[in-house]
């Protein structure tokens, strides 16, 4: 094969495969936003099939012929053509390990037991959602024996969401988190809380719809290249940065609930809608990592979206929907109210403080599930009383405690850890843009587009070209350091409740 | 191969089939709902992709052995089976004769198009479109030829959506109506106007949106297995009974719009909801022709939807929802303002009397552009034409004109004589309907369930197992014959306008 061929095929193999991601994802999109509850029959059989074929794509010794010629001479192509190769010869491997009729068993799986985790959620049934983790739990462990026989399962998982991560390095930062955070959050219960009422009355969700569309557009999202849709846990799917999708879930008695959800997937769809033009339809046109892809929702959520500037700017565009409601509120009140910190059940709607809190939680249980230290069925009871333990917050239910995150029930389990380390990516890179950029000046005016912009050149525009590290490095002007984000924490929450 | 191989193959075949349209489907679906504009270029190259590999999963030499192999036995297997083959025969047939790279191009041309038609309609700009629509009748012409190059391209696309239909078939029945028709037209066009102003008010969207809630309730229809989107033409897709969707448009300013159009896909979802438990997952899970799905749209929107009787079930709903604008109302207001006739503009809003004169209008232009007889630029002002001569009205632009049906963007040429055709045999059923059950003392009630009852036993189980003539015979009770439908419609206006 010459290398002209190999590129040529590579391009084929490409287009073929985004085609086949994209339908399978649109699948999915419907399912989790649109599909009648008992279209999950019909939906596995057709994943299944379509996976299928993914795998049959990839795992053949053309492919692998294509990838090894290209990368024999990586330094004769094109970068963007050899690191193309590159991480479809990564992916290569990995699916070589696993026997096609385990992958799509595993795709079928994944797809059942989402539909019957939203079920077992709304009826707060663990039970009818236990035989279906049990599973994911094998897969999981099963696919990383695969992989890494000689590491622990749950080290090789981490390590697919997020590069170089494992038990020791997360030992570490959570460690420093947990030292350093939990006396201010307990120093912060002693407080008095912030008044909140305001944002805990009828907003009427056709009128939260106008709110979304407000937001996203001071967020300078084209909206002729990304869609808002509804679902029971948000998420964000981009199947090329032309057709990005965002979601959310609106409570009528809750302004902040929706608003931040749709300012953090918002921040998601920001990065795939900034991919370079000449990546699309190729595997370079996605985030680098979990935790990177976070780094830029929970910039958008937090850092901007809960600072006093942005404040300032929403407020009276809220105030223009729901005249009655906010009447008396000032930027003040609002930044204190989606501020207020403390001990709370759900992790996507927890403070910015307790936060990571939440996710050591996962953590620590997904580190006793992956080692087989913890029986499925004891999950639930183990979920408490960590919740106890870690927040001192006595679990209700299993619809508010085990069964709130569809992470487990998609077949991730490795994810969670990329949510506490995305908000620590953030915050370093905020400090390093800071040098650059009036960041309040331009989130007090409510037009966003600067700080994207400062993103896209920095994150956005090189998708999966550059290793995660080196891009890190660039957008933080240093290599990683969680004492900043630890030292933000300290210093926003010691303003705020006047420690 | 043994006849045992063949079945197990064909399943795969089926079950394989079934996947690839399914993910089509919701990937067109999504294009028409959810999905922003720029979208397009993305769901192209996807639907060209997964198009590509459906045309070489029927056309291979093993797929035709495992067909004629079922057939040359078809005695000795189950009769299901036997039907399945012989339906993908004939598809098989059809492709056979359409080389691979026209049958994609036309794929991605209609994707490609209907994009481009939804822009062209917003803007009413046919220049747009109209080189769409050239290439989407040269490949009908080509594809027309293909099958039977004896006849004239529009009768074989005639047979293709009505097995049976042709010119000379449709100009007897067309000719019928227009002779019947058009004297009570002009004697209803001098008569007094109903009142219609109470439909005409604000009626807020979301409000409309529980409106159609409640109506799809009326209808019994399973929400389970049935969704409801919105979209700018509406339409029905079903991919399996568990998994059927309708669209509908809402208009602010006006309430039945939607309500019909709810009611009218409503009567093809539970035609897909209505096929057998067994036939789902092969081809046989569907409707038998388009004439026959039109049938039961039609049934349900006009035949029972305008009905005096189920206008006394559904204003207590209306009311219920928009007590200030619908107050005063009485059932026989409504019945009148619902069923008001008028030469009008556009087809999906007719009137059931001037209905069929919009869909004459398409099979006369349909027939010159086959013919080749009419050249694409001059098609607006031929419309504009035949909309004076026909039904007197004069077409101020080409958004309510040329460009306001989706059908021909999305490949369909030889569609529209259904529409008619469907709401006749609709009216043929109900009179063999009114000889087993009390039809309107049920549209009285407002649960609508025996009626699809009867339906479900004459037509919606069945999917595509019988001949279409022979289930409408079983339907109607005898031979088709449009005289019913002449009879009916001249009888409820002249009733309704005092003739």
């Amino acid at each position: 094969m010459t290398i002209q061929q190999a590129i040529e095929k590579l391009n084929t193999l490409e287009s073929t495969q985004k085609a086949y991601y994209h339908a399978m994802s649109v699948l999915s999109l419907d399912g989790a936003t649109a599909a009648p509850k008992r279209s999950a029959l019909g939906r596995g059989k057709t994943l299944g099939v379509l996976s299928g074929v993914t795998y049959q794509l990839m795992v053949n010794d053309e492919t692998r012929e294509v990838l090894t010629t290209i990368l024999d001479q990586r330094n004769q192509v094109d970068p963007l053509i050899a690191r193309r190769a590159e991480l479809l010869k990564e992916d290569l491997d990995d699916m070589t390990r696993i026997p096609m009729d385990e992958y799509v068993a595993f795709q079928t799986l994944t797809s059942d037991a989402d539909a019957v985790w939203h079920e077992a959620k709304e009826k707060s049934d663990y039970a009818m959602f236990a035989p279906y983790l049990e599973k994911i739990i094998d897969f999981n462990r099963r696919f990383a024996g695969y992989k890494n026989a000689d590491k622990p399962a749950y080290d090789v998982l981490l390590d697919d969401y997020e590069k170089g991560a494992s038990m020791a390095t997360l030992d570490n930062f959570f460690g420093l988190l947990r030292e350093k955070l939990t006396p201010v959050i307990l120093e912060v219960a002693k407080r008095p809380a912030p008044r909140t009422d305001f944002l805990r009355q009828v907003f009427p969700v056709h009128q939260q719809r106008i709110f979304s569309d407000k937001v996203m557009a001071m967020m300078g999202m084209d909206r002729d290249c990304c869609a808002i849709a509804e679902t029971e846990h948000p998420f964000t799917d981009g199947f090329n940065k032309w057709d990005v999708r965002i979601t959310t879930n609106y409570h009528e008695n809750e302004l902040a609930s929706s608003l931040y959800s749709v300012i953090h997937e918002g921040g998601h769809a920001l990065y795939e809608l900034g991919t370079a033009d000449e990546m699309q339809f190729t595997c370079l046109a996605s985030g680098s990592t979990m935790g990177i892809h976070e780094s830029q929702s929970r910039f958008y959520e937090n850092l901007i979206g809960r600072s006093l500037p942005f404040c300032k700017a929403l407020l009276p565009v809220a105030k223009e929907i729901f005249p009655t409601q906010l009447s008396g509120v000032t930027p003040e009140m609002l930044y204190a109210a989606v501020n207020e910190a403390k001990p709370s059940l759900i992790r996507t709607e927890a403070d910015e403080l307790t936060y990571a809190h939440h996710v050591m939680i996962r953590y620590e249980m997904e580190k006793l599930m992956m080692a087989g230290d913890a029986k499925v069925n004891d999950l639930p009871a183990l979920w408490n009383k960590m919740y106890k333990d870690y927040l001192g917050v006595t679990v209700p239910n299993d619809r508010e405690g085990i069964l709130q995150d569809v992470h487990w029930a998609g077949g991730s389990i490795g994810y969670f850890p990329s949510y506490a380390l995305g908000s620590a990516y953030g915050v370093q890179m905020l400090s390093a843009m800071e040098k650059d950029i009036d960041v309040w000046g331009i989130a007090e005016k409510g037009d966003l587009r600067p700080i994207t912009a400062w993103l896209g050149e920095k994150i956005h525009r090189h998708g999966r070209f550059l290793k995660p590290n080196q891009l890190l490095e660039q957008a933080m002007g240093a290599p990683f350091d969680p004492n900043y984000y630890v030292d933000y924490l300290v210093k926003k929450f010691s303003a705020l409740y006047d420690l």
